[in-house]
This record gives structure tokens, C-alpha cells and sequence, in this order.
């Protein structure tokens, strides 16, 4: 038996009922593949503010830190909207990524057959779209220093951010993207504003020297606006996209939205070693918390993204991800991606149904 | 009469045919509605480089200051790619933004009905899409200080740029914004990455203050990653979109690209006095430069721009417009916009359609 100590991060909103699907789901393929998990929960986002006044306190994060993988639902809500963005759920996010060093963001989009009339895109431009967005998640503006809201001798007020990144940096979130691309379809697209930025301009260079290492990726260069047109207008030529932490959000949303099921899409947060973050790519969704509307598909596949990518079970992981498209398959919904036809299920009967299927 | 002086900078690949053509519809409408332009021409981007080895002469930038206007066709190619990046032809065009203190880009993107189809977003989802992108063209991480590629005491090279804005930068944009969504739907959505980046905290601040000078005006604020995603999801719900210069390069593409027809769109770029620049959003397409095939019309619909935002000539910006849409009405098509069952013209024929059509 293999023993695995997870931590949960519930977060906010919907994130309890979600959480708890995926955990099911865990304890289920553990008895099948003889996989052992400790479960230990803690507080993140919203929920720790209330009851600490901190979005991420420091047990929270030592408990990661001593833990093989992390499982975070999602954290905020308008409720915390208007507090100091030091003290709002989403700088425990940052915090977390700090602190666990996860400069690997991976974000898949890819398009799921029964759910391709969910896309807003024509099917024929969306059929079989499946890219993985390798974003580098540790440094860049989110990070970089100089950072604030400074006064001028004139009294005004200037807003400065930085975005700076290291030849190390570029480096080791290129390999992670290279080996990404090599085990995918051979294809690495690096995307930069390196017409304008310095910064990309060090980027460029450094993923391109970096290339003579894995002559068996086809490489290729795209400025970010071009990016942001191709995606929309020729999805199917991405494969795997390398960026920075800046790009890589804005185009990692645009390629999520390409599926037209948001609600359906994992996502994982790597570091060199020490455990990994896994979560949905989806919000906290406020307004439908504790209705047991959410759907929890996004938040099971995070957790199958675990056992890939965080624990080396890929077996398990692919069992997870046959029986979601399996339930996929016999019809069942929930909400967000219902259609007419389908049998709508709530939070927690979609669970039910997936462990049927498992 | 009235009189203008009209600085054409043809600049790379496609650039001289397609200038031509918009000059042959200026002088049209000229004479109709008692319009007298002076045309003066200036090297820019690659062809000024292989001229003069800068892409943008001092005697360029004067003679665009001494001017009314001025109508740029597109510049770049991969002749001039591996320059160093000042002196590439991009650089020529941020030194125009620069020198002119274009500090307002106008971006429309605007779906025509006859061009529907080439969306690759269902007809449902695109139909009546009207957008304005409002970008800052002369500050943020395009200009701010420090940038450059420096080497830290263990000989590592650091790339860095500095996304600043200064409580007047914002105010100034946001007033154009402001005013131009009064012009439209009476909807401004402000764009930044305020959960992240002070610059935009900054940012949202400055616009939500300014709001209170435009009571009659919906303002709304979106994270630049959900507008992303909300541009592909439901691109119908914007109306005038107000940002910052990088993510109003990257937004405007992504809008532009919904409409499936970027060789129809053009932009202008303007100051608080002085001459405007208008130029089409695409680029120079050196693969067809010099055989006949390029589509004049964002060029044509550029120099519209020029006379209802530079030169204060709607009737005659209208009348431009209506003609472009006449000519697509009458099925004539260029090979970028071709379909089944079209007639097939040249950039030179689709001109003199156009006269016609005038
Ligand atoms: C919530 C926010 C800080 C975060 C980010 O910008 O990284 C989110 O958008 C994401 O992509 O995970
Ligand atoms: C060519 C490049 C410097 C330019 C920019 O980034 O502004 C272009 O992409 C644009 O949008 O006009």
C-alpha cells in the first residue's frame, strides 16, 4: 500500500460541496489501486479571513508544506471584495504559490466531445482542440519588485508593477514546458511580447537556446496579441503553450473558454519538489453555494490531475477520467452544462453517479 | 473649401497598394464634399530602415507633425526580424505614438453582416457584436522605466520592463473613454488586473472617481483574464472596453479576431492636439506584397476614421462606410474574404469598384 497525506482547501462558495465529491471519488480508486490517503483539512481564502483575518495563515501553509499533494476547491466572494488586496482571498492564493515554490501552472483545454455544443466556436473550428498551457506561475509582474503606489514630488500618485524574469527562471519553467510538449503532441509554441519587451526578449532567447536540448520539439515563437487572435481563430494549431505568469493567465482563460465548459476544467501548480496544488479553474460561484447546484467535475479531475502529476498514479488517474466521461456519456448534467434532452443532477447526485461509474 | 494636409507613410509589403487606393476614395469624396487634400508621403518601418537605416526618420516624424493627419498602412516583415529590436520597424511605430503623443488608440471591432460567416464563433453569439476598444497607446509597460535586459552580481541576466501609469495617464484615457461610449451605447467596461497589480488598483480607482463626472455612462470593471474569456463567451455584452496599452493590445486583437474579418478593420491613434494617426489593424503581409491581392478596404475605412475622428468630416466618413458596404453588398470580394459563390477582385479592382460604388 501506498500512503499519501493530502491536504484539502475547501476555500469559499461552492468549494466545500465540490471538495467533497473529488474526496469520495479519492477513496474510491485508493481501494482499487491500493492507495492509501490521509485526508487533513484547512482553512484558505475567504473562510480563513473570517475565522483568522488572514487569507492564508501560516498553519495553513505548514500543513502544505508537510503534505504529499494539496486539493484546493476555490476561494472568494464578493464578501471580501472590498478589503485590502493584501488581506482578500486571492493574495492567500498568491501566498500559496509563493510559498510552495510552484512556478508550473498547467492548465489543459481541452475540448470534450459530448460538450462541444457548449462552445461558443463553430464545432468544425473546435473539434479536437487540446492544448496545454504551461504558465509560469512564481514570477513575472505578479512577483516582480519595484511594486506599489508611489507619490511624485508633484503630489500625484503613479502605480508601478514589474515584470522581470531571471535566465534561470525561463529556464526551468522551459524545461518543464519542453518535457509537457514531449509527452503531448511534440509541438511547443512560446509566447512573448518580444517585440516591445525586453523582458520577452530575454525570454525568447532563452527558450530558443534552450530548444537545442529537445531537438524532437518543434518549436515556434508568437507575440501574446497574436496569440490571443490565433486561439480564436485556429485553435486546433496549439499543442503546448509556454508563457509567463501575466500572458499565461489571460491565454490560459481565453483557451478554457474555447470549450465552452469552464466548469469541466482542472488545473495544476508544480514546484520543483515538495507537494503540488491542484484546483479547478473555475470561481467560487457565490451565488450557488450550499444549493448543491455546483458541478463537480472540474473539481474531480483536479483531483485525477493529482494522482498524474503530484503522485505518479497515472493509472488511477486515467480510471477518474474515463468515469467522468462516462457519466458524460449516459447523459447526465448538472446546471452549467445541461442541455435539453439531458437528466439534471445536482452537487451531490453527480457524485453518486460517479462512483456508480468507478 | 477646406483644406488638409495628409502625411501617407505607405510603409512595408502590402502598405503602397492598398495607401493607393484609399487615396483615389479620398480624393473622391474630396471633391463631393469640398475637401481639398494636399498628400505628402514619408518613409516608415522597413522601407525608411533600408533607406536610411532608422525605421523612423526625424524628417518623417516632422513632416507628420506639420500635417492634419496621417495615414499609415502597415510595416514590418521578416526581412527586418532579426534587427536588433530598436531598430526593427515596431520600433518605428512606438516612436510615432511616442513623437505624435497618440495617447488614445480606437479599436473598433464591429461584426458586418455581410461577412458573418467568416467568424469562427456561431452566427448567434457574434451577431451585432459592436465593440470599441479604448487602449492607452503612450504609457504603461510599453515605456515605463526601468527596462532592459541587466546582469545581476552572479553574471545571471535579468530581463525587466515597468508597467507604470501616473493618476493623469488614467484620466486622460478614461475621459476619451468616457466620451466615447456617451458616442455609442452609453457602456464602459474598464479593464485592469487589480486583484493582482497595484498599477491597476491604481488604475480602477481613477476611472471609478471619474465616473462621477459621467453619471449617464454604465461603468463596469473586469479583470483583464474574465474579459479574455468573456470576449469568446458572450462578446455582445461590451460596448466600449477602456484599458491599458498591453492589455489593450492583446483585447483589441482577440475582439478583432470575432469578427473573422481583420482585413476590414481599422484603428485610429490620437493625441490631445495635433495630427492623428489612422492605420488597419492587420499587418503588411509581405507573402502577398506587389501582386494585386491585398484587401484594401481597412485601409479605405481607415482613412474614414480619419475624417470623422481626425478631421471632423462625418458626412464624409459616412459616406466611405456606406460605399464599403454597398460593394460587399454587391457580393465583390477580395481573396481574405472570398466565399462560394463571390466575385473575386484584386485590391486594384476592388478600388475602382469602389469609386463606382462613390
Ligand atoms: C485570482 C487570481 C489572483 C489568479 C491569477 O491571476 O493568477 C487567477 O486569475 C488564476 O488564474 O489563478
Ligand atoms: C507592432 C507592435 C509594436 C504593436 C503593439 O504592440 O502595439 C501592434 O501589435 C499593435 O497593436 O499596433
Amino acid at each position: 500500500t501506498q500512503n499519501y497525506r493530502i491536504t484539502l482547501l475547501p476555500g469559499d462558495g461552492i468549494g466545500p460541496e465540490i471538495i467533497n465529491v473529488a474526496v469520495d471519488v479519492l477513496k474510491i480508486v485508493g481501494k482499487q489501486f491500493d492507495l492509501q490517503f490521509e485526508f487533513q483539512q484547512a482553512l484558505m481564502g475567504g473562510a480563513a479571513i473570517d475565522a483568522t483575518g488572514v487569507p492564508l495563515p501560516d498553519d495553513t501553509l505548514e500543513m502544505c508544506r508537510n503534505s504529499d499533494a494539496v486539493l484546493l476547491a476555490a476561494v472568494g466572494g464578493y464578501k471580501w471584495d472590498s478589503l485590502p488586496s493584501n488581506l482578500r482571498p486571492e493574495a492567500g492564493l498568491l501566498g500559496l504559490r509563493a510559498g510552495l515554490g510552484l512556478f508550473a501552472n498547467l492548465r489543459p483545454a481541452k475540448i470534450i466531445p459530448q460538450l462541444i455544443d457548449a462552445s461558443t466556436l463553430k464545432k468544425e473550428v473546435v473539434e479536437g482542440v487540446d492544448i496545454m498551457v504551461v504558465r509560469e506561475l512564481t514570477g513575472g509582474i505578479y512577483f516582480g519588485k519595484p511594486k506599489g503606489i508611489f507619490e511624485t514630488e508633484t503630489g500625484e500618485k503613479r502605480g508601478v508593477n514589474t515584470m522581470v524574469y531571471s535566465e534561470s527562471e525561463i529556464e526551468r519553467i522551459g524545461r518543464v514546458a519542453f518535457e509537457t510538449a514531449r509527452k503531448r503532441g511534440g509541438k511547443l509554441c512560446s509566447v512573448d511580447k518580444s517585440n516591445v519587451l525586453e523582458v520577452s526578449q530575454l525570454w525568447r532567447d532563452r527558450i530558443t537556446s534552450l530548444s537545442q536540448e529537445y531537438p524532437d520539439i518543434e518549436l515556434s515563437h508568437m507575440y501574446v496579441d497574436a496569440a490571443a487572435m490565433q486561439l480564436v481563430r485556429a485553435p486546433k494549431q496549439f499543442d503546448t503553450i509556454v508563457t509567463g505568469n501575466l500572458f499565461g493567465d489571460i491565454l490560459s482563460d481565453a483557451a478554457a473558454m474555447l470549450t465552452g465548459s469552464i466548469g469541466m476544467l482542472p488545473s495544476a501548480s508544480l514546484g520543483d519538489k515538495g507537494p503540488g496544488v491542484f484546483e479547478p479553474v473555475h470561481g467560487s460561484a457565490p451565488d450557488i453555494a450550499g444549493q448543491d447546484k455546483a458541478n463537480p467535475l472540474a473539481q474531480v479531475l483536479s483531483a485525477a490531475m493529482m494522482l498524474r502529476y503530484g503522485l505518479n498514479q497515472s493509472a488511477a488517474a486515467d480510471k477518474i477520467e474515463n468515469a467522468v466521461l462516462q457519466v458524460l456519456e449516459s447523459c447526465d448534467r448538472t446546471g452549467d452544462i445541461m442541455s435539453p434532452g439531458m437528466n439534471l443532477l445536482g452537487c451531490h447526485s453527480m457524485g453518486k453517479t460517479l462512483i456508480q461509474a468507478l
